[in-house]
């Protein structure tokens, strides 16, 4: 009897216009649109492989080799049991296809970002369970139909079925059937958007966004205003400045939504804080960078944006990055020295960083070393990609290989 | 020849319903209607003397000893200026009396904030050269209708015009003719209103309210709707709340408009931050220990609230001050001992303080000596007060005396 196996790998996605509220918690509806760039699986990924093998007694789930309970009712079992769903109308309709709907299922997955980088696995990781599903049931569904499954485990998962730069259309439906992922425009439309992660040391764990997110919904006074007035017009023109290559409106767009993100939750009663003093300092950074460009008659050359935490994101433009990473590193010098993917700096480094000609350097002071613990460079990306048997995460045996 | 000349001492005052942003820029007219509550002025005052005296050559201020010009067209010349002109109505109504409107002015002010306290003075300040004025002219004036004078020296000033419990009307005539400090309610009819305020280290110099408010005006896509949709809701019910002496609606609306009153601040592009992480770690305190209370059956206790700076400003009741300086101290270590200017803690101390049992401790960290840099004690006060000759502070040489 054959192996019936699938491997997948997902991105992760860091929302422009962010995702705060649902008005659906079990079928995880949002309260606005989102938009977000997919970020390249060459360094941030998750990796899932699927096998469904009449010998099984239960569905199981392995998360980085450790068993990852599929609760009755949770998020994961509604994500397998949907895609298991998909697989019996195939079956249905083709009485010779092997049963496999009816199969156990065991399921590897494993993220490879670095430990403690604070990023959010989630999207990534229901992205590739949901791809590897696809692939082993041999699916013939759109990405944007499998975004609607991936939605249902964790909201923005549903953003990182497609590359390049996609938004998550709310929808009005009841039943959530109308609200998915579609692609704005894939990688190749604008393969030059970087995207540079600062990892920030934080003292206190911070709210969970899940219900962070609610408690937004039901004591803010400011979230309304923002879903029906203003998110509609960003997701707009965010869009159009996509599609046009607009730099100067994407950077502009993204940052003011970052800050009305925060705004609400600050707004919250009791109130939610997710940026600290190293975020502050950065966004300092930020603004004074784009200060210098435009002054001198130039545009703005980066944004800044942050998810329900500490860490920033800076999106750019390949041609800024080695200032940018300069930038960050005489503020926060690094520990290990700035891993340079990208080769920017030669052999000799970043060094210890400095500033462009006409930077103010007492927007913000120099912190001590671990403030910003970590810098990883990075680009916009693909959607998931399915893979070859050799970069399997399940055994002969059906349990978890040990890879890390 | 007799001295005309006059004293008056004036509070500041710290708002529950913040003031952010003015519909008119010249004659300070506010977007939105506020509320505050005045300090005692046996804590924190500013003190002026206004000297009349057809010898002096110009009109000229002190500012704790020192020259403050008063510029052609500015605030201090329009307030001078407003109040010359109400004399000489009441000049030109009884014949009898001294020309004071002709003759120049030399007026001291002095403040007894503790130095570096953060303390916006300005509000204080513009009071108390008001009141000493109308003293000086022996006006027959309202305190509201000097107190749309102080208005045009620093907004937040008229609502220094009264004790107790003030709202701002924004009003809405063109001229500002009805934007005016009222009295919600005397000291006298809740005088167990207490405030600690927490003087709060910060790195860098913050951005002007003065600027910043505009800002926010001209970029928040949220402001609009926090002005003409919660503060008028939140004006009518904190009022409600003072007049029943309802400490938990009081507590709950002065904390909800200042989280507001940030994030709109942080609405604003580029961002305006005036909190830092050792604000947060109050916020973060206080909320743990209303939580205590609120879970025991019982109501919030205390309310923090923070204007254009990082220093917070928490309010209570005074049967609960104890426990909320024990509080501050046992995680903001305090260099000189807490003042005690109520001794509450008799001979022993506030100690390394302490918390109130079933406190979570974990909710932040204990900060380093320096922190906090200064705990000032105080409560609801009076408005602004004549003082005798004894406490002139202008010599016979019509120049300031040096007393500190």
């Amino acid at each position: 009897m054959p192996v019936y196996q699938a491997t997948a790998s997902a991105p992760v996605n860091i929302a422009c216009i962010k995702y705060w509220g649902k008005r659906d918690t079990k079928l995880i509806l949002p309260t606005n649109s989102s938009l977000s760039v997919t970020l390249d699986q060459d360094n941030l990924r998750a990796t899932t492989t699927s096998r469904a093998d009449p010998k099984f007694e239960q569905d199981q789930l392995w998360l980085n080799g450790k068993v990852d309970e599929i609760k009755p009712g949770g998020r994961l079992a509604t994500c397998i049991a949907e895609m298991k769903k998909l697989r019996a109308q195939v079956e249905s309709g083709s009485p010779n296809e092997p049963k496999l709907a009816e199969f156990k299922l065991h399921i590897s997955s494993f993220n490879n970002f670095p430990t403690a980088a604070g990023l959010a696995s989630s999207a990534a990781g229901f992205a590739a369970l949901v791809a590897s599903l696809a692939a082993l049931y041999q699916l013939p569904t759109s990405p944007s139909e499998l975004s609607r499954i991936a939605r249902q485990g964790s909201g923005s998962a549903c953003r990182s079925l497609f590359g390049g730069f996609v938004a998550w259309e709310k929808g009005t439906a009841a039943d959530g059937s109308d609200s998915l992922a579609v692609e704005v425009a894939p990688r190749e439309h604008w393969p030059d958007i970087h995207a540079l992660i600062c990892v920030v040391s934080d003292d206190k764990k911070g709210t969970s966004s899940t219900t962070g997110m609610q408690r937004t919904v039901e004591t803010s006074t400011l979230l309304e205003h923002r879903i029906k007035h203003v998110v509609p017009e960003r997701m707009r023109a965010i869009s159009e400045a996509i599609k046009a290559r607009d730099f100067d409106t994407f950077a502009r767009i993204t940052m003011q939504d970052s800050n009305q993100f925060h705004s609400v939750a600050l707004d919250t009663d009791p109130p939610i804080f997710y940026l600290n003093d190293v975020s502050r300092a950065i966004i300092a950074l930020i603004i004074e960078y784009n200060r210098v460009s435009v002054e001198a008659g130039g545009k703005l050359k980066a944004a800044y944006t942050y998810d329900a935490g500490p860490n920033a994101v800076i999106y750019t433009l390949k041609e800024n990055v080695k200032e940018i990473v300069s930038l960050i590193v005489k503020y926060f010098p690094q520990t290990d020295g700035f891993k340079d993917t990208f080769g920017l700096f030669g052999s000799t480094g970043v060094g210890e960083g400095g500033v462009v000609e006409g930077f103010n350097v007492n927007v913000a002071k120099k912190f001590e070393v671990g403030a910003v613990k970590g810098l990883i460079h990075t680009r916009v990306g693909d959607g998931p990609r399915v893979l070859g048997n050799e970069e399997a995460l399940l055994g002969a045996d059906g349990l978890p290989t040990t890879i890390a």
